[in-house]
This record gives C-alpha cells, structure tokens and sequence, in this order.
C-alpha cells in the first residue's frame, strides 16, 4: 500500500490554484467563520498545555515526573512555575487584548501586558489555594465511593476529579476577568470525561461527580460543600428571556442553586434559577425538577409507572424474533 | 524508578517465539478479527489527519496557524489543499476498492484511482459550500445560547460546532458513495464529544447542539432547518425488521423525522422511522415519543409525579447515614 | 504575535522561588495529593502504551501497522510482544509493590519482580482466549446494528467495541489480582468512549453496547451471554452500607445480574444487588429499576404520561419568541 500518493502530475494539483483563489473570495464574503489580519486571540492547545503544566504542580508524583523526592520537586517545580508563568502570561495577555479590539477599544500593549502579569501573579498565589480545596475533592470521592481502593486511584484515574481539577483552575481564571480561555479549558476536559461544567459556576469544597458522563452544570450554578452529584445530572436552565429585540438576555442567574450536603442522582434534572435545593436534600434518580425543594428532603420518582408483558414460554430460536418487537 | 526492565535474561522473553506461533495459529483460525493478507483499507489515523487538515481551512485563525494575514493565508491555503488533497485521494482510493474486494468483485487499479481521483476532485469543490454552511451553525450556537459571549467563543470551544463540522465533512463524502471513511471520522467526532450522529443523517442549515454529550442520531433521520437540540437526545430507531432468514434488514428508514424550526430539550428520546415532529414544535426534556406531534406544538411530561419525603430535624452526624437510605 | 514572551527580566520571574518555597512547604501539609518521597506507582501512559500495544496483537491489519502479510505479522507479532511483555511486567511489578508499601507491608524486591513476571506470563497465556471471545464481541455488533455495513467497521470505528475490548484485557489483569493498573485501562477507555466499565464487571460472551456514550456498568455486575445494550444505561448500586463506624463497606455485592440474552434500551436504568434481571427479558427505554425482572419479560414505561399543547397558528416572527416560554 502506498500511503503517498504515487500519480506522477497529478491531475488534482492543477485544481488548487483555482481552488485557493475561489477559498479567499469565500473568507472576505463569510467573516464570521475566520480570524484572519487579526492578532489576538487565545491558543487551544497552548491553553492544554498549560493544564498539562498546573497538574504535576497540583497532583506531583501523580501526573508528570515519577520518583521524585522532595529535594527533586523544588527544582522540578522551579521549572514547572517557570513555564506555565510564561505561557500563562502570553495567553491572558491575548485573552485581554482581543476581547478589547473585539469591542473596538484602542490596544496599547505595554498596559495590556502589564495587566496580563497582575493576573498571572494573581493567578500563582492562589495554587496553594487550589491544591487545598482540590484536597477535599480527592477525599470526597473517596469518601463517596465504595468502588474507589484508595485516594491514589482517585488522583490517578477518576474522571470526576479530572473535570473539576480543570474547573477549579477555569473558575480561578474566570474570577480574575481573563475572557475565552477558561471557557477552551473546560470544553477540552467536557470532551476528556464528557462532565461539561462552565467555568462561571460556583462550586464549594468537598464536591464529587462519580461516573460523570453527561453531567451539565450551567454559568450561574451555585453549589455548596459536601455536594455529591452522578453521572448525566443536569443543573440548567429553565427558559432564556430575551430583551426588547428579541435577543437573548446574557448574564442572568439562570440556574440552580444546590445548598450544603445535598446528593443528586443519576440523571436527575433541576433547572431554573430560582430553584433551590435545600441543604441536606436528597434528589433520586431520573427525576425532573423545576421548582425548589425544602432542606432535608428526599424527592423519588413515584411509583415508577412500568407495564410487564410475560412473554409465552417459547423455544430458543424464536428469542431473538421476540427481541425486535420492542 | 527503572521504567525498562532490568532482568538481564528476561524469562518472559523466551516465551515469546512459542506465543508468536500460538498467535499465528489463532489469527489462521479467527479471520474476522485480523485484517492480514489483504491491501485496501481506510486508515484511520489518516481520517483523523484529513479532519485537522480540514478545520483550519474551514476556519482559518482558529484551528491550524494563528496571526494570518489574508496574503500568508493564500500560501497557507495552498499547502494545505495539496496536502489535504494527496491524502483524501488515498483513503477514497483505498475505501472504495477496499469494498469492491469485500463483495469479491475484480479491483482494476487504473479505474478505482481514477474514481477516487473524481471524488475527491467533487469534494474540494464544496469546501465553499461546507464554510456558507458551517456559518449558519456557528450563528446558531451564538443566538441559541445565553452563555455564548460571541462566535469566536463557539468556533474555538464548543463541542456541538466540532460534531457537526465533522458530521458535514462525513455526510459529503458519505453523498459521494465513499464506503467507511465517513464512519470514522464521525465517530472520531464522536469520542471527542459524546455526541455520536451517523454520517448518513440529512440536517438542514442553522443546526446546534448544546453541551450535547449523550446526543445519537441515527443513520436515516432527517433533520430540517433552524433546529436546536439539547445533550443526552437520542433520534432513534424503534425496532429493526428482519428478513425471512431472520437476518437484520438494513437501510430502511428506521429513524425520526425533524421539520423545521423545532426545539428539543435535554434527554428527550424520539424514535420510529415513521415519526415526525412538525415545524415549530417544541419537545420537552425527558420526553419520550414513539409517535409522531403535529407542527407547533409543545409536548411536556405531565405533572412529574414525584414523592416528597421530609426527614425529621436531626443532628449532623446523622445527615450522612441518611444518604444512604434512598 | 510572540507565542514566547518577550519581557526581558520578567517581572514574574522573580517571583517564582518565593512560590517554590510556598509550594513545597504546603505539599508537607497536605501529603494526600503528592506522591513524593515513594517509589511504586502504575503511569497512566505506560497503561495507554500497553492497550496500544495489544490492539494491533488482537485486531492486526485495523490498528497499528497495516497492509501485512502472515509472514510479516509473525515477525511484528515477535515485536510488539517483547516490547508488551517488558512494559506490562514493569508496571504489574509497579501495581503490586505500591499496594505492599501502601499497607505498610516490608518489600522484597525479588520476590515481587518474580510476581509481576508470573502475573505478566498468565496474562500473555491469556491473548489468545481474549481474541475468541472479542471475536463473538464484533460479531454481536454486527448482528445488532442494522447501521453496521460489516464487521471491519465495527472493528475500526465502534466505540462499544473498544470499551469492550479494553474492559476484556483490564478484567484479565484484575482477575490476576493486579491492583490499580485494570481500573486506570478503563478509565482510560471511558475517557475516550463515555463508556465507564469497571474492571470488575464480569461480562459473557457476544456482548454489544451500541453508541454507548453515558453507560456505567459498576464494579460488582454480572452479565451472561448475548446481552445488548444502547447508550446511557446504568447498571448501579441502589445503596451504599455502612460499617457501624459510619464508613461505606467496600467490596459486597452492590449492583445487578443481567441474564443471558436481555436487550437493555436507552438510558434505562438498574439499580441493587440483589437485582436480577431474567434470561431474554427486554427493558424498556427509559425504564427504572430496583427490583428483579422474571425471564421472558418486557418492561417498558406504562403510557408515557405527557402534556399536549398546541400553539394557536402564528406568524414566522413569532415563533422564535414561543419557543423560550417551556
């Protein structure tokens, strides 16, 4: 098999002249879907890697180097801080900048800059912070799951704490005002673990999505400590109200508020921002909330309402038949 | 740490040649499962590479070089048309005689190049028809979602723009009778995201997907225009009919039709190839539908029948085994 | 744009032994997120590297090199089962010593170099058994997916396929009593499919779970043979008990048994231990759970209860504006 392509002249290349100059016209006519003569905007994978830097300074001897002893750590983590402060300075610096030329303020560069430093120095001094709050994670889904052997395979391998460590880090951006990049940090770990969780919400210490897949957690959502929540939860919106033009409203509290000690199950949906779960409640599986649900109080599907049908005693092969009828 | 072995004289690697020969053996015996003795197959980290080659000519500045003037943008559209090009020539080339070989039909290589050739000559060609498009969802997803602060925002992060970019490609190359191929790449798509649409599926201009992880729409569904759909809905099919061998009857319309303008809120399941949702309508979230809704209308669960339980007042340390009743 | 940045004297930089010595003083506070100062520990990417090296072992031709004869695959059998064995024993050794030192247990080097090899040879005694029954894995997608077109694309595109896969070779090594290697295989998995298997579940033959993105299967499930499942089904634990200490017991029986031949639809969900559900039943889309089906029994939501209500006729402008009062 050749996997270059072995037409000597082949008759497509003649094609991409023609091609390129039909493509440019294309960019001038639909602005929308391209970025060109424009300078700042941040940088995905820069973005990723920056996450892949934060987490052996959040999690060292888990994620990055193996083997390291203290006295190696302080030269590794030197090297650690000392790239991720440069990259992250570089991709605020542009997350500043183009959310002003988007808006058409005039740029001047030396502020700017000076401005993505304040918030890259900001940003430094709160990973010890950081590494605290993320500590009561790894112990809650310890504590939360009869599954997990240690808080080893925690760190190592859950999910949950993958998504959160990412948000915690997002939501610590988005606090210091820094546009668009906490955004790509959360979207990168929604497509790693499929829990899709915006960097505007609020989330208190002690908090464990177990599974994960298909969790939603809306800009506005606030959560208390000690919160516990399963795979495919939504916490939405109920309804988008729009202005005067018929444009949507941004910014509103729009979804849920979760108060202390309360356990969310699997699939369950609370939208609205109104909606309160009261501390200590307990939200059963599968069910659809849209109003608000006093402190200490268990809410079930009733009676799940289910229709048997006993198939007549039948011979193997007619089993698969049978099967499709559903 | 030693990350290599150190064993001088593994023991492990002596039993190596007579695994070796067991495995021979087990493939001369199980040939579903291995692919050895023949030539034509897609590949596919190439489809993958045909996808990155893809976005940053679809959306220039966002994915792929960034800081592009339109006159750079020129060359850079060039380079990667020709290689864009080569590399789609090769995979179409190997995804239709890889077919011809499967049904046991004569491969004359001059004919399935020149094919191959033709197609990919028909794809290039509605790159500029895929952008037009593609800007139609991109404003979908901003004027669909609150927590969208501008388009550059959708193209950059979010998961519902990169399936259906994906999907697009696919079902272009999927209308060009191209076997395979576009079936990895949407489920390239798809484990990037969770959310999983067939390239066979039809789906009209101004389509978004919000948070979408869960989301499945099966091979037959057709889907009209302006529609929105929420994470976890699944388009399904209903059952399968089989032939008279008992033997799954493949390619009848087995999944859901969307006409235009139609909302469907998170986890609502709608199946049957015979069901359709009329213009305008509006489903709600949970909702499952085997039937078909007449144009504006708006189907919700009834009145969620839940079971409220309060717990009596109790101390803290009560809370916890509390939790685990439900 | 820089992509480096161009500071001279980085104000920042000055700052970062003062973060160093932060940091350090602060991983002597919270020793459960660091593993420093310790040497065993299974790596992620070692775990990654094992899965891609076994792929082309169980699909040769679809993963990893292709276009090969029998007579080369002998020879890139001889290969990738040198480099497998060497990286499995290194990191099964790994596995096993870190739980000896994490329970405080002396380490004799040797003896567990000896366990990992003895470990590490069962498994490689073990490949060719994994192939038989994947091999009834790709059949059982192709029997149950009318969208399958032939088992080379269930092979090279099915995520269900490659959740399955991965759970196959993680449950081998946890059935060796491996610790903590198995479950970072699936989460690893999960991560790419939405697919959470845990390493525990015991699953019979001819087992195909179509789309997939949201399925938890939990630790103490048993499945028999020829069960099919679709995307978002959860076989759960209904209630964690605890210990009279108030600490969750680990290890008993939490989730339920699935008989042979069940169909198990989307996003139905299964909770208990002691749940059976009988052989060649079919659950219902939807449907919950938590107690024990018979054989040959169909459960599906009793008339799904839901509300109507038609838009009176309207104008087009109107229609955006109805759509935001669900």
């Amino acid at each position: 098999m050749e996997d270059i392509c072995v037409c000597r002249a082949c008759p497509l290349e003649s094609e991409i002249p023609a091609l390129v100059s039909e493509l440019m016209d294309n960019y001038q006519s639909t602005p929308k879907t391209h970025y060109l003569n424009r300078r700042y905007l941040p940088n995905r994978s820069e973005a990723v890697e920056i996450i892949n830097l934060l987490l052996p300074i959040l999690y060292p001897g888990y994620h990055g180097r193996h083997d390291l002893t203290y006295n190696m750590m302080t030269f590794y983590a030197g090297e650690l801080l000392t790239e991720l402060s440069s990259k992250m300075c570089v991709q605020i610096w542009h997350a500043i900048t183009y959310i002003l030329e988007a808006q058409g303020e005039a740029v001047n560069e030396d502020a700017t800059r000076r401005l993505a430093r304040q918030k890259t120095f900001l940003f430094l001094h709160r990973i010890k912070a950081l590494r605290e709050i993320l500590q009561t994670d790894v112990q809650a889904a310890y504590d939360g799951d009869p599954a997990a052997t240690n808080t080893d395979e925690v760190i190592l391998a859950y999910p949950g704490l993958f998504a959160i460590t990412v948000h915690r880090i997002a939501h610590e951006l988005s606090e210091l005002q820094v546009p668009l990049l906490p955004r790509i940090m959360t979207e990168y770990a929604h497509g790693q673990t499929g829990i899709d969780i915006h960097p505007g919400a609020k989330i208190g210490k002690h908090f464990f999505i177990d599974h994960g897949t298909g969790v939603v957690i809306g800009e506005t959502t606030e959560i208390g400590e000690n919160v516990k929540i399963y795979q495919g939860v939504t916490l939405g919106a109920l309804s988008f109200p729009k202005d005067e033009r018929g444009r949507l409203i941004r910014g509103t509290k729009r979804h849920p508020t979760i108060e202390d000690d309360v356990t969310i199950y699997a699939n369950a949906t609370i939208l609205g921002g109104t909606t309160v779960i009261g501390k200590g409640s307990i939200i059963g599986g599968n069910v659809f909330i849209t109003s608000s649900v006093p402190p200490r109080c268990t809410v079930s599907l009733k009676s799940p309402e289910l229709k048997y049908r006993n198939h007549r005693p039948m011979k193997v092969e007619e089993i698969s038949d049978e099967k499709n009828k559903l």
